[in-house]
Formats: C-alpha cells, structure tokens, sequence
C-alpha cells in the first residue's frame, strides 16, 4: 500500500491507515478472479457506492480512446450526477476492438449494474492490458457477480489489487479532515506501471469521497488535480489509449465543502494529497525502475513552459539511464531541457541536485560548476533523486516525476503479449 | 562502410567502392589520435579541398546549440562561399560549455587552419562526445598537425572512424554520375549512435561534391535532403546540442548540375541517396539496436502530419521494445500513433507489416484483422521490419526510420562519462 504524508504541525489532513477507495462512508468494493490472469490472481473487481455520486472523470487525450473510455466519457455527460459504480478489469484493455468492443464495455456496465442490483446507466468501466484483443464478457460478468458478492468497506485493497498489471504492488490511500458538519474522507486506489506519460497513460485511478458535490464543481478541481500529479507523471513517455481518471462524490458524511471557501481549499488539497500519493507510486512502481526523480523546474516565463521542460527531462531516455548508472551526466539533463521547444536562454540556466541531503550546484551559465565529482556521484546513487532547474527567465514552476531506465524495462516489454 | 544500393536499370547513380568524403575529386582527408579516446583510436579528422567551397549547413533545433554550431552557424552566414575545411574531433562535444567553449571552438578552428595552410575563417568545426567538458584545444592543434600529414584522397575512411563515439562501424559511401561536362562525385561521412532523433541528433554528417555549386542552391537542397533523411530517423528520441550536417561543392569537376533542370535533379538524388545511407547506417547501428524498423505512413493529410505519426511510432519505448522481443503487438504501434498529436479516424487505420516478404495486415479500420499468430511473429522476427500505417484520410505519406530498444542500450548509456 501507499502511506500517506504524514501531517505537519498545521496540516488539516489526517492519513487513514490502509485506506482505499472503500474508506469514505458509503463506499463498498470487492474483487474477484474471472480467469483472465494465468496465475488466479484477482483480475476484476467492483466499486458500488449506496447512493448516487456526482461524478468528474478525466481521459486520455490519445486519438485512439479505448471504447470504456468512450462508454464512460458519453455517460457522464449525460448522468454525471447519478453514478453508483465503477467495474474494473485488468489484462484485456478493450481498446482498437472497433463496434465490437463499445458493445462489450457496455455489456460489461449492465453486468455490473445487474450484479449489484443497480440502475440501468449508473456503472462506469475501466479496463487495462492488452490492446486489440477482444472483451470476454461473460467471464467478467461471472467475474463481476462474484465481486459482487463480496463487497465491503473493506475491498479497496483487493480491487487495487485486481487492476494491477505488471504493477508489482498495490496502489491505494485515503486521508481524512475535519469540518464543522463532521469529518470528510477521501480515498483511492490507481495501478501504472507501463505506457505512463503526461495526459495519462495505462493509468486508472479512481478516486471517492463522502463529500457532497456537484459535477460541475467537481469536473475543474479534477481536472487541477490530474495536471500537478497524474498528468505530471512519466515512466515511458507513451501515452495510453485506455487512461482515465475519476473522482466519485457520494455526500454520504453530510458535509459539503463547497459551502466555505476555506473548506474547499482543504477539500481540493486532500484530493491532490491522495492523487498525488497514487502518482508518486505508480512512477515509483515504474516497469523495472530502481529509482524516484524529482524534476523540479523554476523561473520560467509560464506554468506550462516549466511543465515541458519537465517532461523533456522527464522523458529523455539519456537522462534516464544515467540516473539508472548513477552517473551525474549533467549535460544530458541540460540538453534535454533544450530538446523542450521552449526558449531558453543557455547563460542563465542553473541546474542542482539533490538526494536526502543539500542541493549540489552541477552547473552554473549553462557551464560547469565544477561540482565535486564524489558527491555528484553519491548523489545519484541514492534511490530518490531531485534535479531542480532554474531558467533564469522568470518566475513560474512545475514539478514532474519519473523514474530512471533500466534492463528491466526492456525485458518486461520485449515480451507482453504473449 | 556503408554500401550504396545498388543502381537499378535506369537509375544513373553509380557506386564509388569503399567511397567517402575524400571521393570527390579536390578533397583529402586524414585523421590522428589526439589523445582525447583511452584505447588509442583515431579521435581527430581534418577534410580539406584544394579549391573553395560554396557550402550549406543544417544545424540541431535544441535550444542549447553546443559551441562548434554556433561558431560554424556564424562562419556561413558569413562566408558561405570560401570554405576550405572541416576539423573533427570525438569524445568531447564542447557544449555547454560558456564563452570559453566558442573560445576553444574558434582556436581549433584557428588550429586546423595553420595546419592546412589555409587562410583565416576558411574551416567549419565538428564536435561531439559528452557535454560540459571543456575541449582540450591543445591536444586537439597537435592531433589537427597529424592529421594534416596524413592528407589524402584515401583518408575520408580514416576520417569517419575518427568521430565515432559509441558507434560501432564507421559510416561512409559515395556515388557518382555522368554529366555532359564529366562525372560528379558525391561523397559522404557520419557518426551518429545515441540521442538521435528527428530535427538532429549527436549526429554529424559531411557530405562532399566536386560539382560546382551556389551556397544559395546548396542550402535549400540540402534542407530537403535532410529532412527525407537524417531528420526521418530516431533512435532515443533525444535531440543533441551538436547535430550538424555539411555539403561542401568546390566545383574540382567542371561540373554545375544548376544549368539544367535534369541535371539538378539527378545531383539532389545523389545527395539524397548518400545521406540516406549514412541516415540507415546511423539507425542500423543505433546504440545497442539489434533491427532496423521502417515506418512508412500513408493516407495522411499533410506530409507533416504522415511525419509526425511515423515519428510517434519511432520513438515509442513499448514499440520498440515489442520489435525486439519479436512480439507482433500491434496495439503498441496504434497507440503510439494516436499519441501523435495529430487528428485520426481509428475506423480508417490499417496496419500492415512485413519483414523480406509479403506485407501481413494486422488491424483494419482500427482493430484486429486476425493476422496469423505464427506468420506475424515470424515478420518480427527478421531483422529488418517495414511497418506501414494507412491513415485513410488523404494522400500525403512519408517514411522514418528507427531501431529497436534493447537491455545494451540502457548498459551502453547507464555508464558514459566514466
């Protein structure tokens, strides 16, 4: 599991010990084996809220959307505010499946609304693995009857759990706060792993809240929320045709934060909170990664030219098998930032690093400080990494992660579909 | 070496055997250890023509153009028609690093002119190797005086093998043509390997004629050259700070292919068939690249956006890892093609691909055409892939040209500067 921050002296956040998707009152989940993983394992799973939800999603902006991206972008803007359950599988992603599989993610939907005795058109479905190869729907729908029977506010660690592809731990947390109505939960659970890159990737995650609100409130805070963490995220630089992120508001603690503005702020940082604990492990659970980076991009003219310059670090495969030989190659990393398409201006650029420790000056004008080679290189041995760039151009910043590029990597993708 | 293919019956192109940069009647070339690589190897070159040459340049689009790039950018707009020679080093770029590098860039300039004879701001400079290093000038003069002694016609494979980094074989070939004034020779070198991609890469080409010719003419030439050529090839999808490619006319063979309109387009066709070879044998021995991968796309609306789905497909991590793990995972190749950018029709997609043989259609209007598992692993399996994308939305097509992704690239990169 994902712990968690733990709380400053002034942070109104309190961490749930093993929370999950399940961990806000009315929220219940369960998974099952439905045969579509080789080795037993749970591979589809069931999220069921006890009354409606409004409801915010985000979705890859690849030209090829999977078709439970498609089901679930049309049903949520016709119903956005009566949605009472996400089914889920993992190994076959329903994508480039033609007519076919729009039929097979809404058949999917029915299954889990029948299973847990729901309205027609109030399940959304996500699915990942496998492109191009068809949906066995009626081993999901036994799948999904069986979730069914096993729901509980306990389930959120199997249903992470049952979406894991080649994840090789289970993502989930929850945080809670206090507000003048009684405390408000919120809680997820995501898997990554592969095809991570900004604008979402084979990443799902779903995100719940006891909170009372409203679509329309809802849609623009997870649409923030996706850009400082998930879509700030890169493992591979490949953007999925199946990434989606929802956020499901049940109003189940009574308490609405959109009442106080001061409580909606709290709100909105206990969403970032559990969404970015979620993208934090799912690029740290990288295919084959051994370590954390931390890009963080200073004084530059806007928020998204400090975003790209980022994620041209972010991505660059030089920089990422340095990082992985704990090599302080700076010049890739510089070269990488000018790779961007941004402006740059090579005389004022600085570039620091960091472990556990204080930042280390690598280079300085665009040119060698001339760092002490020892440290440079205990500083990219540690397991997590910060770069931190200066443009020298202005006053706007973003943060972005990844992880480095091992063997491993290769060996896992070189043979995945068989 | 890199042979040119063979001539059909009517092409008018004629391989030079083991051609090179020195082919072109007027130039020589010779190469020295300067002491910059370990194990003795060459790592200096010089090229020098016995007459001026009319001279275009195209230089890496990264932000941080490394010292040679802007020191020979500033050299042909300046004089693009007094041009005597090119000084080569390996193993230190001289990027990123200050005034002092446009300093030292300028004495190894000064340095090969002195040694050739040559009058002031008559040689171009090549760099290339890690960044942030200052160059070794004095070291580099010294090599620069080897080389010099050692100037023949012979010496453009000496010179190739000099700027090799992490490349594996060295990298040239030339053709010629009949004229009704006498033949032409085109001729050419490169180095490539890591952090190659579309707009340049740590790739340095010099192309050589003894046509005669107008900076003017050479220079849109060589831009539509480039961009059907070194630009239409990835490797790592990172862009250097040193990318440069040359084409030096000193005019040596009576020869001006501009006075006739034909003839023009044969001299453009040899130009492009020799970058080209240098372009696929750059790819081919990409770092750690066990296949080479043609992407044709066609069926586009613009050739620009034909290019940018090939280059989307080229520089995705998960299909090249599939390519080397000879696994026909065609979802991959779609989904990186709908991570372009660029507007698409899934319903329009079909995806073939074929090794020596026949093409396999995989999808059709964007799922599976049930290729027969055996026969797609099979085409995966060869050494070299075409795959071909049809869009099915207009006319406009273009090819690129990448390398799969093995465990030896992240070994040859997680370990470079030390």
């Amino acid at each position: 599991m994902t712990s968690a921050p733990a709380p400053g002296p002034t942070d109104p956040l309190v961490p749930v010990p093993d929370g999950s998707v399940s961990a806000p009152r009315g929220f219940t989940a369960g998974a099952a084996h439905a045969g579509l993983k080789a080795d037993g394992a749970l591979d589809v799973a069931l999220l069921v809220s006890a009354a409606s939800c409004a409801t915010a999603g985000v979705f890859t902006k690849n030209a090829l959307r999977a078709a439970p991206v498609i089901y679930d972008a049309d049903l949520l803007s016709e119903r956005p505010g009566r949605i009472r359950a996400v089914a889920m599988n993992a190994r076959v992603a329903n994508a480039c499946t033609g007519p076919e599989g729009l039929a097979a993610a809404r058949a999917m939907a029915e299954a889990a609304e029948q299973a847990a005795g729901l309205p027609p058109r109030t399940a959304l479905v996500l699915s990942t693995g496998v492109i191009g190869v068809p949906l066995p729907t009626a081993q999901i729908a036994e799948g999904l009857r069986q979730a069914a029977g096993r729901l509980g506010p306990e389930g959120g660690s199997d249903a992470a759990r049952a979406i894991m592809t080649t994840d090789t731990r289970p993502k989930h947390c929850a945080v809670r706060f206090e507000t003048p109505s009684g405390w408000i939960t919120v809680g997820g659970i995501a898997k990554g792993s592969g095809m991570i890159h900004p604008d979402m990737a084979t990443l799902l995650a779903v995100l719940t809240t006891d909170a009372a609100g409203e679509p329309a409130t809802l849609q623009p805070l997870l649409r923030r929320v996706a850009d400082h963490t998930f879509n700030a995220i890169s493992v591979d630089g490949d953007t999925s045709t199946n990434d989606t992120a929802l956020l499901l508001a049940n109003g189940a603690s009574g308490a609405d934060p959109a009442r106080d503005g001061a409580l909606w702020k709290v709100f909105e940082q206990a969403v970032e909170q559990v969404a970015r604990s979620l993208a934090l492990a799912i690029v740290a659970d990288g295919e084959g990664a051994s370590k954390l980076v931390e890009i963080q991009v200073v004084g530059a003219v806007s928020e998204a030219a400090a975003r790209e310059v980022g994620r041209a670090i972010a991505r660059s495969a030089l920089v990422k098998t340095a990082i992985y030989g704990a090599d302080p190659n700076w010049g890739r990393i510089l070269a990488a930032a000018g790779a961007a398409g941004v402006a740059l201006a090579v005389e004022r650029l600085t570039l620091q690093a960091a472990g556990d420790g204080d930042w280390l000056t690598l280079a300085e004008r665009g040119a060698t400080a001339h760092p002490d080679p020892a440290r440079a290189r205990a500083v990219f041995q540690q397991k997590t990494i910060r770069l931190r760039i200066d443009l020298g151009l202005g006053r706007a910043e973003a943060v972005v992660w990844t992880c480095d590029l091992t063997p491993d990597y290769v060996r896992i993708n070189a043979d995945y579909t068989s």
